[in-house]
């Protein structure tokens, strides 16, 4: 039996404990997560289930010490950014706890956070523990599964992923993140204040370069509204002429002049096909394609879990999905 | 500067050499073979290339004497079973060599040969070094990446690979090698001299249940000839009606009645078309497909050259692809 103590209480951290929940041999023992509202509350009726005996506590000391049973690994889905998950990290490997994360910007944070990065791995070392960020994206479909293709590569001159979603199957807090039904302006509006951006391209550039023992001069990070040129109807949403319909965020790694990674992340209600395609440009030239498309949520609770198996096992330090023995599913 | 040792300067060595010659950052600094023909040639010459300065020897010591600079890295290409690469790898490893090997039985030699692998595994780190058995098939197309797609499932019940190709683009040799042409007596007999067999379907098997978690009742590798319901001519073969137009090897992975992985290989002249597909049977149920299909002669040499970066910095012992740090094309 894997214990792990759940830490972010939020949407995804509800969901992480729901699906902990229906598999075997692993069980979450603790919870926490600093909003009063929450505090308190068992895990299970928080997200609206059977009560399931974890009573959400402050903080992660109150945490390590209402729990019946000790947590060996933490599952952490508080923040996207290195410099408030740092602490957070640093408090776990203080308390001799493995870390996973969907923590966007420690997939990949030697490039972007480098000085973080290393305070990472040394508390990780210091507590001898192995600390990784995953989830599907970043995580995995833009990076982790277009590196892991090269192995069959005698040469790659360049790669391409696309990852396209038609948002008009996918819940609806998920359009509107996206932008679908808004003015342009209003998305302008958007896209400036953060809150359309998906984090970690950058990051997953970075990794497929530093996996290739590429070194990238220059990544850009394009975001731009995906506009209809009629009005369209959709079960959810409703995208007049010239609105937009959700995002096109393109992510371009360069080396000179060429762009060595070209990550593509398209998701708007209406799209004709959802799928999930790699194409690396070498010798061979590979081209691989998810029919379909990889539904993020599941995905990123899935790899999150699969990754507590594999960090238990692994040497101490921040860790990479490369560096990491690898994450599969795993019955316990 | 990455210095190899190749060990069987078979057409499979001679390829690796020649692949390992445009590469940058890599080199072959010594290479055996016991084959007087062979022994005292150029590595270069023996390909129809330019001389490349190495001279085969006919044994490792011979090779170690010889060379002008220490090779790091053995990449064997000689056998196929455990039972005579065993010595082979204990060699290297008294001489600190981590080994790359395309034997096929290496790749997953934990249920299949338990004592041979615990003996390298043993000798491994007693040398302080690395092994892996890999290539495309075992090594990557019917287990890694099967096993590397299940990082983003939630629930696997079954998993499913189909590699097929149309053996009327490769060469003359895969052809015969896969009967293309014979009568159903003959293929029957080459069947049974075991030269028809594709080696490693069981090892594929049983790496994804090992690395899920799951424990084999039983296992069948099953070889059937694809025969032709009427005669048809290829640029390079005629297959009369009711003759063999190649093989479908298909692996049978059982728990309890439940067939939990089924790997399907078929390669025959006039198939319609190449692919490798990937179907994962869960939560979510993914299927993966590159079009095209993977060829199998650059991928196998492609991987074992990538994978003498991952040994080199990996931790001792008999690996297999999920337990080593990620293989990639790398430009050194």
């Amino acid at each position: 039996m894997t214990n792990v103590i759940q830490l972010g209480m939020g949407p995804l951290g509800v969901k992480m404990t729901q699906f902990i929940r229906q598999r075997q041999g692993i069980r979450t023992v603790a919870a926490v997560d600093p909003d009063p509202e929450k505090t308190g509350q068992d895990i299970g009726e928080l997200g609206g289930d059977e009560a399931y005996g974890v009573t959400i506590q402050p903080n992660l000391d109150a945490a390590l010490t209402a729990a019946d049973t000790q947590p060996q690994v933490a599952l952490i889905t508080t923040v996207s950014d290195m410099m408030r998950i740092t602490p957070q990290i640093e408090a776990c490997a203080k308390a001799g706890l493995p870390v996973v994360s969907t923590c966007e910007e420690l997939f990949y944070p030697w490039d972007t956070s480098p000085d973080l990065a290393r305070r990472i791995n040394e508390a990780a070392k210091a507590g001898n523990v192995a600390v990784i960020g995953t989830g599907v994206n970043p995580g995995f479909l833009m990076d982790t599964l277009p590196a892991q293709l090269t192995a069959v590569c005698q040469r790659v001159d360049r790669i391409e992923v696309h990852r396209v979603q038609d948002a008009s199957k996918r819940r609806i807090p998920f359009q509107r993140k996206i932008g679908a039904g808004l003015s342009p302006d209003a998305f302008e509006a958007k896209k400036i204040d953060g809150s359309l951006r998906h984090v970690g391209l950058t990051e997953s550039m970075q990794f497929i370069a530093g996996q290739l023992g590429w070194t990238l001069d220059k990544t850009e990070d394009i975001i731009e509204p995906v506009l209809l040129d009629r009005e369209r109807e959709f079960p959810d949403v409703l995208v007049p002429k010239g609105y937009a319909a959700g995002v096109l965020q393109t992510g371009n790694g360069y080396i000179g002049d060429e762009v060595k990674v070209k990550l593509v992340f398209r998701a708007a209600v209406g799209e004709a096909e959802s799928y999930d395609e790699i194409i690396v440009h070498g010798e061979p030239t590979l081209r691989s394609r998810i029919e379909g498309g990889v539904n993020g949520d599941v995905a990123t609770c899935a790899i999150s879990i699969n990754a507590c198996k594999t960090v238990l096992d692994a040497p101490a330090g921040l860790h990479t999905m490369a560096t990491l023995p690898m994450v599969s599913n795993f019955r316990w």
